[in-house]
């Protein structure tokens, strides 16, 4: 990418576009817009479109603006927890504001790159035999409208990019995390309870099932990927992001609890189980590391930021 | 199936359903709801409930009335031509009702069996080496929001299977046709400007590309497959439904011509040209072959019907 390329960030008032804003501009990109429903604090030298992506025409009027030759497709309702509740919604915005940021990229840019952001969660329950790595070509299992939501996404980017040859590389993030995470994720919400213990606001810790194995990576590392894929990404290709290393739930809470100034006592709440949990979820990345990518930040860092994050909240 | 079981159909009023209850009823069935938006003519001994299947209350209360034992689900917006210009709402609409109906299920009759009704249109565009025909396990790649919202609502139905333990039957039916079906499809949309033109009434016949090659099956012979599906298919299992057999659009067309009784001259619309048509669409029927299923209506009685409802328009 150029340094003056045009770069919409949909979303990026987010907790990972605001990770993705902090890097771009370390690395001296200069013409950042991004995409925001409400006016918040933004950095220095990026411009905000405030609108609602499932506002088609808004939508365009953005692209007409700021004429992007890359589109990092952030925006998403990504509750994973209770999106059997909130299904009809989830699935409606998230298909919705797909169908505008494709509808302006063949009006406006046909040229464009979209880095469209899915997640591994599409892959659901992998068979045991396939357990150990889910590569791309592992069939798709979702068990929750949210992963359906995000599928159907990946489907309508790639019948657009079919019909209207459009620039389309896919990523499927496997977890991930860091400062900034909104508490209705596992990590800041168990760093949140273990703040509150310390201040003695809070006797114990509430968990769920801690017995799932995932794959986290340091956001800080995801945002790296996502500048490889915008210059280095295959159209039409679908790439992994994970680090290749599964952890149980339990052995992320241990890196936490052992950041904690005091000991923690633990409760199981059965109102944070789920229908149907995934057993295990890690990544073959053998195709984004062949773009140049790997993990560098180290996980007990990455829990450490999260916590110090929540003492100053 | 019992002849006394409680089968539910909905969009039991459209072409499908009206043949699907003609069978029903002359195999002895005596159970038979159909949901209906508005107040039609429905043969005698069948139920009809008057409901939006996007409204989810209603839905719920539509399910406590008749307790489905088999819930055939027909309903779904299925315009395939400019499915572009209208994808928010056939996107929206295709996920609600199927949420809607999934609800119903899992509150009201959890153990009831549903064929969920998809298309072959899911497939899209195969690659060269497997255009010979499309089994069940054919990677992917719709290319218009039609299909994507077929996928879709497959993607939801399983995940609902999976989370809820409900048992669910998938089908993919690939082109079919008989009497009744609109004028939105091909056949229909010949057979009705033949008609015109054996009236003096049209010149010539309007046609678009016609080199594509369809796998086309009687509507008859399809449900008769939806009855062995609810009997013999296997719980999570999708299967295709097609004859097995291409024909190009033009042997289809030439079929039409021969049966009618004036000389038709063709002209070509560019307007009915797609932004990307599939080239091939053909079956590997195996799966549902093996429950017993065969094609049994030859497909110049099938098109000679076709004509000869039209005339009667």
């Amino acid at each position: 990418m150029q340094k003056d390329a045009s770069i919409l960030i949909t979303g990026g008032s987010g907790f990972v576009g605001s990770h993705m804003l902090e890097y771009l501009l370390l690395q001296g990109y200069t013409n950042i817009t991004i995409t925001d429903r409400s006016n918040g604090e933004v950095p220095a030298g990026v411009r905000v479109e405030i609108l609602d992506l499932t506002d088609a025409a808004a939508t365009r009027t953005c692209f007409e603006t700021c004429k992007p030759d890359y589109i990092l497709n952030l925006a998403s309702v990504a509750t994973v927890g209770n999106s059997f509740q909130k299904a009809e919604s989830m699935m409606t915005i998230n298909s919705s504001l797909m169908l505008s940021v494709l509808e302006a990229m063949r009006a406006v840019t046909p040229n464009a790159r979209l880095l469209q952001v899915s997640s591994a969660a599409v892959y659901g329950l992998v068979s045991s035999d396939r357990a150990a790595a889910q590569n791309e070509e592992t069939p798709l299992k979702p068990i929750n409208p949210y992963a359906v939501s995000k599928l159907t996404q990946e489907f309508l980017a790639s019948a657009y990019a079919r019909s209207y040859s459009l620039d389309v590389v896919t990523v499927r993030p496997f977890n991930h995390t860091g400062e900034r995470q909104t508490t209705a994720f596992a990590l800041p919400a168990f760093a949140q309870q273990i703040v509150a213990v310390e201040r003695g606001e809070k006797e114990s810790l509430s968990v769920g099932n801690l017995t799932g194995i995932r794959d986290f990576t340091d956001v800080k590392d995801i945002v790296v990927a996502y500048e490889i894929l915008f210059d280095k990404g295959v159209s039409g290709e679908v790439y992994n992001l994970g680090s290749a290393e599964g952890h149980s739930m339990q052995e992320m809470l241990d890196l936490l609890l052992e950041n904690s100034s005091v000991e923690v006592h633990l409760t199981e709440d059965p109102k944070l189980a789920r229908p149907l949990d995934i057993p295990v979820s890690i990544a073959d990345n053998g195709k984004i590391t062949a773009l140049g990518w790997a993990p560098t930040h180290d996980l007990s860092e990455t829990v450490q930021r999260i916590l110090d994050w929540q003492r100053k909240q």
